[in-house]
């Protein structure tokens, strides 16, 4: 039965490749979609990629089944679709696909950001796709890995334990039976409120790198991101930033984790403040900055992450004042409204939506 | 008839050492008053300031006629009192002077930073002082010098044409007449709108402090403030912070100075953009950053050069929300709220007036 599910995984970056390749050599049958040909024609012309990793890691050549640009054809046999691609692209993967979805297909966004799901059902629905595909977002990429080459990658680390949740949440058993023989490491994550919610990057990545502005573009990012960049008064920061997500978050009836909860959870550090549990943590030390502020940190970040949680912040009566600041600086660095290309309540399709209502549309399937 | 000029200095800090030690060695008589004893206690055992300066500038003993930490002492014998204290004193200094005002007085801050004449005469007002005073401001400090020890001081430069205005606009001539056999450099600033909106400071100082907060905590200070801190990215962020204060003294119907000519005419410094010009200008090389995020770029600047010119924004139908940003940032920084502190219109006293009425305050005599 595992023999026959068959994965499409959307995106041939450093977590695409890696995604796919870990799951050829498990077995699966594998097609390789991406959106331009040039950065898949030499694996096309191989026929898969080159896996190497970790000590006692997976390792060795992934053979595809599939190499494609062409969205039909990458979908054709799909009974998983991967999406690992960036947030931003998540709508025009959307578009993309729902003239080829099909009732039963899963779609699991590696990760969603925030809002992922709640994005790409809503370009569906307004694209008339009418198929029932369950859709699903993971609260974080579960590989670290990167590209060594143009059919080459290698994976750091596997994560254990990555949370993921389908619209609506009793979907999310289905989506957990259906990626378990490939990936028993994913957990139940509630509702996608709280795999959006969650949502570390949207705290750490904007406010750290405008914080360090002057720094990163003044050194190219030569120096270390976390252990340098987070002094107490940036920690502090972090903090109000993290309260604002969590006060959003109560807002809807969800407890999400706190920033010091996360970094317990995910890397047994801890401390009084923040800046103390960053600096207790050894995994930290060695992280340079990005080179540019011309990076996801903000690019990604501040619209699929910080908007949306701003933006249900002020729809739901939470003052994000410090959020707020943050993607102004963000705007004004970057020339653009981040608001308006970010996902919103609207691009959501949930603006019309009371709590009560959100949290039966995450919940609860219609009838 | 200069011989009867009395100076008071309000301040014993690096400014108004110097500026008492100067006028002193003009030959003028000067009380020196500082609010802490022990801060002058050295100054008041040897009836003076010893001054350095640059080559082929004031030195010498400056014999004080007064050293004293009472006001009523020290405003007594004044024609003339030299405000020279941080603008969140100022305030403090009107409360304090209010009692023992006379006549004929003028009282000079230097600098106002924003808003520092319309906050003084508020207070006075509010605590019935009915002498006829009149009150100014200097849209910077003449003097850049610093302490080298209790009594001694030194000044590295002396700034040409000072802009000041005094409150109605149509006392600025008796003022500057006044001043004139001390310090011919001041030229007629227009209005005390005029001076308070040309602060440069309120563009530059927080945000190139905030932008470069993670570096300024984990090196204490040990970069080029302007040469390394002030990035493209930064450089426009402060563009755009210039651009609003510009617009804000639009909607007042004032032309401020932009940044650039700012930096033209104070520097001679050009380029196309405020990258390249401030890189353009070697009087920024070897300035260092403040070694601490608790530094007057923030907790003068923010309260008492930011707030007012972004409350302006906001009480006349400005969008200024970079400096909300900035200012935002820095009340997270300083777990305070600066908006609170700050001078805001009521603190000015100037909260029920119509852009008219505040033109004609700041322009004519009243009956």
């Amino acid at each position: 039965m595992n023999e026959k599910v068959h994965y499409t995984v959307i995106g041939a970056g450093n977590g695409g490749k890696a995604m796919a390749a870990h799951l050829a050599l498990k077995g699966f049958p594998v097609t390789l979609y991406n959106r331009t040909l040039g950065n898949i024609a030499a694996i096309k012309e191989l026929g898969g990629i080159e896996l190497e990793s970790y000590e006692g890691g997976p390792r060795g050549f992934g053979q595809l089944a599939l190499v494609t640009s062409d969205m039909g054809q990458a979908l054709e046999r799909a009974n998983i679709i991967m999406v690992v691609v960036p947030a931003t692209a998540h709508a025009d993967v959307a578009r993309a696909a729902a003239p080829y979805l099909r009732d039963g297909q899963i779609i699991l966004l590696n990760p969603g950001r925030t809002g992922g799901v709640l994005e790409l059902a809503h370009v569906l629905q307004q694209r008339g796709c009418a198929a029932d595909v369950t859709v699903a977002e993971a609260e974080t990429l579960i590989y670290a890995s990167r590209s060594e080459g143009p059919t080459q990658v290698r994976i750091f680390r596997i994560k254990d334990a990555v949370p993921l949740a389908a619209l609506p949440a009793t979907r999310t058993p289905r989506v957990l039976q259906a990626l378990s023989p490939a990936y028993p490491r994913f957990i139940d994550g509630t509702s996608i409120l709280h795999t959006s919610l969650n949502n570390m990057g949207a705290i750490f990545h904007p406010a750290l790198t405008m914080l360090n502005a002057g720094r990163i573009e003044s050194t190219g990012g030569e120096f270390q991101f976390y252990i340098d960049g987070v002094t107490p008064s940036v920690a502090h920061v972090l903090e109000v930033l993290d309260r604002e997500r969590v006060t959003v978050a109560a807002a809807l009836g969800i407890r999400a984790r706190t920033g010091m909860e996360w970094l317990k959870m995910a890397y047994d550090a801890t401390g009084a403040t923040l800046h103390e549990a960053i600096h207790n943590q050894p995994g930290y030390r060695g992280i340079k900055a990005p080179p540019t502020l011309n990076h996801r940190y903000i690019t990604e970040d501040v619209p699929m992450s910080l908007v949306p949680i701003a933006a249900l912040g002020q729809r739901f009566g939470v003052r994000v004042r410090g959020m707020d600041s943050i993607i102004r600086m963000a705007c004004i660095v970057h020339r653009t409204d981040y608001w308006r290309r970010g996902r919103t309540p609207d691009r959501m399709g949930i603006d019309r939506f009371s709590i009560d209502e959100l949290m039966r549309y995450v919940t609860e399937e219609t009838a």
